[in-house]
C-alpha cells in the first residue's frame, strides 16, 4: 500500500467547501468512481479512506485558511441519502490491520472536528435530510447540533449491529450515550434498528437536537447558522497551506523537519525531528505579524505537518515496522524559545493558537500509533519543550550520559497542559500520578535536566554511560522486535493512558478494542459472517455461543 | 460444561484459611492433581477456575463468617513459587468463550478483595516469597500492600507479553499504572521482562511496597499485620454460610428465591426473582439482632446468593442462551420495607452492611454479564427498591399497562448510591446523565410510578397496553435472537457504562476487550502462536504486521 495524505480543495473528489463570511458550508458529495482501491464503488454517499483524507484536509484548511469561520454547516448533495457510512464492500475486502487503521484515522478526524468546536470557536450544525446511517450518523454526531428534516422519510440510524454484525465503531456508541447522553435503553433500541428513527422519535430520544418540517428546513438552517455566527469578526485573514513536499526513497522519507528511515531487517524505523533553524534570540524577537507572515513555513506548523505525514505513512504503508526510534536534532534553546513564544501569543493570536492546537493533535496521533516508540537522547539532540513531548510520549527513553554533561532534556513553556493527551492530562502529569505536586513542580519550573538528573527527575527511563548505552539499547531493540506485535499493541494501549478517561480515550480504548475483537470474529468476517453476507443472497450463519 | 460454585473450607483443595483474632492468614497451596478439566496439572501454584471458585468462596466466608477480621495476610505454601498465575496448558486447551468467562470471573473475584478493603475494613498484606508471576502478581496487586522478600531470588513479574503473547489481563496492566501508579515507561519495561524484578528495583519502581530482607521477613509481616489489626474489635460473631440448595432439571434451575428457566429453542431464558415472603410490617419491625439470628436465610443474603449462582451457571453452562427475560414476583411493599430496613441499619450493623455490599456485587455481576437482558414488568411483579435495580440493569424494560393501574415500579431507600455500578454511579444516575438534578430527584423521592408514569419518569423503556405488549415483546425477543452474539456483546459493553470510568470499568472495558482481541489472534492462539508454543520445543512464528 502506498497512501499519501496531501489533498487540495481544487481537486477534491468528494467534498465541497464554500465560505461566506463567518459561515462555511461543507457538502459531502461522494464521487462513487473515485476509490482508494479496486472492487467497490462509493454509492449512496458512502466513504472509504480517500473520502476521509479529504475531510481531514478540509478541516485543516478551515482552521488555517479560514480562521474567520464561526459556523460550519455540514450537509450532503443528495436529498435522499445524506451519508451511508463506511462502504461495506470496501470493509469486506480490507485486511484486518487496514480496517483497524482506517477506523483509527476516521476517529481522529472526528475528534478534530470537536477540537475545532471546543477550542477554535467553530460551531458545527449537521443539517440532515435523507438517510443518515452508520458512519453517516457518527459524523453528524460530531456536530454541536443536529437538525433532522421531518419529512416522513429522513432518518438517523446505526444499523451496524443488525445489518453487519459489527459495531458503530467510529465513536457511534460512545457519542450516543456519553456525548448526546441518550439513555442506555433508548440507545440499545436505536442501535438494533436497521432503519433507525425518524424526526420526532429521534428528537424525543435526544439522537438529534431538532426535528424540522421540510417546509422550514432551509430557513431554519440559515437561522441557526446566523445565530451561531452572530458577532463573529470574520476579518481574520488566513494563511495558505501549500503542498507538503518530501523525498521518498526505498529506505524512507525525508521531509523538511522530519525524517523517517526504515530498517526493514530489524523491522525498526528511526523518526528524526529537527529543531527550528532560527536562533533562540531570533525566535524571541518575532512578533505575531512576523510569524503570520511566515505562514505555513513557520516551524511550529511545518514541522508538525511533517510529523503528521510521517506518522500516517508509517501506519498505513509500513505495517511491519514494529519499533520506532525517536531522535531529535538541533538547538534546544531555539525549541524552548519557540515554546515561550507560542505560549506568549496563543491567547492573543489566532494563528499561534491554531498551531498549538495542531501540535497537540499530532502528538495525540503519536500516542495513538500502535508501534513501540523508544526515544534516544543523544549528542546534539534537542528534547526540549514541545520536542520533549516526543520522549514523554515514547514507551521508553534512553539518555546517553556524556562526560561533558551536555546531554539532557528541558521542560518548556507548553508543558503544563497546552499539548494534552486524549485523556486531557499532560505528559508530565501522567508520569506523576503517584505525586501530583511533584508533577506540577516539574512542569512549572521549566528546568533543564542533564544526564542522571533527568532520570532522577522522572523524565527519562534510563540514563546510561557510553559503555552501557549501546549495549542496553541494542538489547532492548532486539528484545522488542522479538515480541508478539499484537501483545505489544494491547499492552501499549493500556499502559499509555493511566488516570482519568474521556470520551476520546473511551473511543480509542474500549470501543475500538471491542470493534477490533469483532473484526476478528467469524460471526462478522467468516465466510458466513454478517459482514461477508451483507448484500448477498445468503443470510449470515452465526455461532450462537455468547462470549 | 457443568460448573457449580458452592465450596466449603472443610473441603478446599487449594486454599487454607486460618483466623487468629483480628488477623486472618490466607494461604495458597494448589493441589496440582485437582483440576476442573483433564489434560493439565496445576504445577507451581498455578490456577484454573476451580482454584478461583474456592477463593471467591473464601472471600465470602471472611466477610460473613469472620467479620472481626481486620487484616488478611495473603501467602503461599511454597517458598520457591508464590504463584505462577493462570495455568497455561489450561488456557491453551480452553475455548475462546471459556477463556473470556474465566478471566471475567477472576477479575470479579479480584475486585471483591478490593471491595472488602474499601468497605469492610479489611487490610490485605501480600507476603511474597518466591516467584510471583503473571496472575500471581495480579493477585498480589489486589492487596493494600505487597511485601517482597529480598533474598536475591524472589521476584514479581508480568511475563504474559514476552512468554505467551497475551496480556496480563486480570487487571495487571491497569493495576500497575492506575492503582500502584507505576510510571508508564517503568511499567513498559516491567511488562516485557520475562523474569520480572527482584526486591530493590521492584520497590524503587513502586511494584511492591517494601523489600524485606529474608532474615526479617516473618517478623515484618507480623509487625505489619499487628499494626493493621490494631484497635480492631474482634468480638463480632459471624454467621454461618450453609450450602446453597437448588433443584436442577433439564429446563433450568430452581433456587429458593430465584428461578432460571431455559428455552433452548429461542436461546432465551427467564430469570425470576422472588420478593421476601415476610410482610412489609414484619420486616419493618425487625431488629438488627433478629436479622442476624436469621443469618444466611435472611432474604437479602439468600436471594442474592441465589441470583449470584444463577448468573454464574448461566454464564458458564449455558453459553448459547442469548437473551434473558428478567421477571420478579411478590410483594413490592415487602421489598421496599427491606430496602428501608437495610438503609436504616447498614451504618450500625456489620451484617446488614455486608449484605448491602454483597447485593451491590451481585448486581455488578449482572451488569457485566454478556447476555441481553429485557426486564418484563407484569402482573404481580415487584420491581421495587433493590429489585428495581434488575430492571435498571437490563438493556431494556417493558411494562404492561393494566386497566386497574396496579403495575408499576418503585424507587427504594437504597437507590441513591448504595448499590453502585462498576463506574461508581448508581443505576438511576446513569439514566439521567443529561439532567443530573432530575436523576437526584427520582432517586431521592422514593416514589411509585404506575404504567405510563414509569415511562415518563425515565425508569422503563416502554409502557404498553395489553394489545401492544405481547406483540412488541415477541418481536423484540425474536429480533434480538437474530442478531450476531458478538456484536451484541460489544454493543452492550459500550452502552451500559456511560459516564465516568474507574479502574474497574477500565479492566472490564478496555483491558478485557484488548485481551479478548488477542485471544482471537493467530499470533497468540494460532498453531505457531505464542500461547500454543509455550513450553514446546518450537518457538512462536509471528505475523509481524502491526495493528
Amino acid at each position: 500500500m502506498n497512501v499519501t495524505f496531501q489533498r487540495h480543495p481544487s481537486s477534491y473528489n468528494h467534498w465541497n467547501l464554500a465560505v461566506d463570511g463567518a459561515i462555511a458550508t461543507v457538502t459531502l458529495g461522494v464521487n462513487p468512481e473515485v476509490t482508494m482501491a479496486e472492487g467497490y464503488e462509493l454509492k449512496l454517499n458512502s466513504y472509504d479512506l480517500g473520502v476521509d483524507i479529504e475531510l481531514a484536509d478540509l478541516l485543516m484548511r478551515l482552521r488555517f485558511e479560514h480562521p474567520g469561520v464561526a459556523c460550519v454547516v455540514l450537509r450532503a448533495n443528495d436529498e435522499k441519502v445524506w451519508c451511508a457510512g463506511a462502504n461495506i464492500l470496501m470493509l469486506r475486502s480490507s485486511t484486518h490491520h487496514f480496517k483497524v487503521n482506517f477506523c483509527k484515522f476516521t476517529n481522529e478526524t472526528r475528534f478534530a472536528i470537536e477540537d475545532a468546536q471546543n477550542n477554535s470557536g467553530q460551531h458545527w450544525i449537521a443539517a440532515v435530510r435523507g438517510v443518515c446511517a452508520g458512519g453517516g450518523y457518527e459524523l453528524a454526531a460530531c456536530a454541536n447540533e443536529i437538525l433532522l428534516a421531518d419529512d416522513g422519510r429522513s432518518a438517523v440510524s446505526l444499523p451496524e449491529v443488525p445489518l453487519l454484525g459489527v459495531l458503530p465503531g467510529t465513536g457511534g456508541l460512545t457519542r450516543v450515550v456519553d456525548k448526546r447522553k441518550v439513555r442506555r435503553d433508548h440507545a440499545d433500541v436505536f442501535s438494533t434498528l436497521s432503519d433507525g428513527l425518524r424526526a420526532k422519535r429521534a428528537e424525543a430520544w435526544r439522537l438529534v437536537d431538532e426535528a424540522v418540517p421540510l417546509s422550514n428546513f432551509e430557513a431554519r438552517i440559515a437561522e441557526r447558522a446566523q445565530a451561531a455566527a452572530e458577532g463573529a469578526t470574520s476579518d481574520k485573514k488566513g494563511i495558505v497551506l501549500s503542498e507538503l513536499k518530501f523525498e521518498k526513497s526505498e529506505t524512507g522519507y525525508r521531509f523538511e523537519y522530519v525524517s523517517l528511515d526504515l530498517q526493514t531487517a530489524g523491522r525498526t524505523a528511526t523518526l528524526t525531528m529537527r529543531a527550528p533553524s532560527q536562533s533562540a534570540a531570533e525566535i524571541a524577537a518575532l512578533s505575531a505579524d512576523e510569524i503570520r507572515a511566515q505562514g505555513d513555513q513557520f516551524w511550529a506548523l511545518k514541522a508538525y505537518r511533517d510529523l503528521n505525514e510521517a506518522l500516517l505513512v508509517l501506519r498505513f504503508n509500513h505495517i511491519e515496522i514494529g519499533t520506532v526510534l525517536i531522535k531529535t536534532e538541533g538547538d534546544a534553546d531555539a525549541v524552548l524559545a519557540m515554546d515561550a513564544k507560542l505560549a506568549e501569543l496563543q491567547g492573543s493570536d489566532w494563528f499561534v493558537r491554531e498551531m498549538v492546537l495542531y501540535m497537540g493533535f499530532v502528538l495525540r496521533r503519536l500516542d495513538l500509533t500502535a508501534r513501540s516508540f523508544f526515544a534516544l537522547i543523544e549528542e546534539a539532540s534537542c528534547f526540549a519543550g514541545n520536542m520533549l513531548e516526543l520522549a514523554l510520549a515514547a514507551d521508553r527513553s534512553y539518555l546517553l550520559e556524556d562526560e561533558e554533561g551536555q546531554i539532557g532534556v528541558s521542560v518548556g513553556a507548553l508543558a503544563g497542559g497546552d499539548l494534552p493527551m486524549s485523556n486531557g492530562l499532560n505528559r508530565i502529569e501522567i508520569r506523576f500520578l503517584h505525586d501530583e505536586q511533584a508533577g506540577r513542580d516539574v512542569s512549572g519550573k521549566q528546568q533543564t535536566y542533564i544526564g542522571a538528573e533527568a532520570e532522577k527527575a522522572g523524565l527519562v527511563t534510563y540514563a546510561l554511560d557510553d559503555i552501557d548505552y549501546p549495549d542496553e539499547l541494542r538489547l532492548a531493540i532486539e528484545e522488542r522486535a522479538s515480541l508478539s506485535p499484537d501483545a505489544l499493541t494491547g499492552m501499549e494501549a493500556n499502559l499509555r493512558f493511566a488516570g482519568v478517561e474521556t470520551m476520546e480515550t473511551k473511543v480509542f480504548g474500549r470501543l475500538s478494542a471491542w470493534q477490533n475483537w469483532i473484526f476478528q470474529r467469524p460471526n462478522a468476517v467468516g465466510e458466513t459472517g454478517a459482514l461477508q453476507s451483507f448484500g448477498e443472497p445468503t443470510t449470515p450463519q452465526f455461532d450462537w455461543r455468547r462470549t
